[in-house]
């Protein structure tokens, strides 16, 4: 796999608390420079950014995020806002509390209605991998599958945990033929990539793979 | 001061991503029994909670939380919600970007709008102390008084630090006469709790002082 095609499904990301406009603008030239898939930032960036990169790379944002636990109407709210101002892809967090008390037909439900805010556009549904049992696991698979959402992503970057090769064979099998796996947190090395890739994600959630790109000069 | 008077300026907080309701209505139990000022909870469970405690305790929830890059919109829409659940108090986090690019009339703009959605309810607004300078320290505490807010409040509890006296004097010393102070993150002991009471604080974001009145069989 050569490195374009890895930058191609990389989401270049940049989601610290303290990202100033200047950070976000260079993460947009590189995105665009290293064809990445898109740029990943935070959602009161999504409109300056949509106007800098118009249709030269998919803008992604993150709601409910990091830690889930906001209510469905505000999940709601937050992606059709994130729509308006341009958002090409959106990655919400699941309610981890109610995964824990296998409310799975509400947590489904709360997918479902983002993925009706956000329409055509990309939905990735984080489940914080590091936070699950096995079962939880697997019966997310399940849930992001019949909720209709686009990707099962492993992780925020925010928790104790990032991506692991294993969950993301997991979440492979588990999933229905169209959902797809994005791994995030914790990439940090091309051979890294290349493994999570071949092991069955489609896309990557990292900063550090065109940061490699680039002081090699590769392209 | 005595014990039930630092409790009094408890807000007996819950906010890690996998709580259940089982747990948060322990939260409940405790508050009501011990005195607290209120329960901090997921906004997610604010509905339950408040149907659950009714006026024995009031209930606050969290927004922009807790990495504070959500839209204005998000926010606003984020702050109605809690109240129409029944949040009686409201922590939001600034939006960390924009002070550091300096944009402090954007960041005092958004505090206020979140103000008047949240009306005579009391909004506490988080500026994340350990990632900001003397300088933008003091900057936040005049931006939180001319917004309007009831008080300024340390940390998240999800950054790198939490709550330190020198920022708690710092604050006590910058803010208007209407601002009060809240002290969260890192709070363990009765020695502590005072110590923050005493430097100026008005409230304490912990979920420590309950246990440690519980295992004491302190009343």
């Amino acid at each position: 796999m050569e490195l374009k095609d890895i930058l191609a499904r990389v989401d270049h990301t940049l989601l610290v608390q303290f990202a100033v406009w200047e950070e976000i603008k260079e993460l947009c030239d590189e995105a665009i420079e290293y064809g990445t898939a898109s740029v990943c930032i935070p959602a009161s960036y999504v409109k300056q950014a949509k106007e800098y990169v118009k249709e030269q790379t998919a803008v992604c944002t993150v709601i409910g995020f990091p830690n889930g636990y906001s209510t469905t109407e505000a999940k709601v709210f937050e992606a059709k806002d994130a729509v308006e101002n341009g958002a090409d892809e959106v990655d919400m967090v699941i309610n981890i509390g109610w995964v824990k008390d296998g409310l799975y037909a509400q947590v489904e439900e709360e997918i479902r209605q983002v993925k009706q805010a956000v329409g055509h556009r990309i939905l990735k549904v984080i489940v914080e991998a590091c936070l699950l049992s096995e079962e939880e696991k697997i019966r997310m698979c399940k849930v992001v599958t019949a909720a209709g959402a686009d990707y099962i992503k492993t992780s925020t970057g925010f928790s104790k945990g990032g991506a692991t090769l294993s969950d993301v064979r997991l979440f492979a099998g588990h999933v229905g033929n169209d959902v797809k796996v994005k791994a995030a947190g914790g990439i940090r090395s091309l051979a890294d990539a290349r493994e999570f890739l071949e092991s069955g994600a489609g896309r990557l959630g990292t900063s550090r793979i065109v940061k490699l790109a680039k002081e090699n000069k590769y392209k």
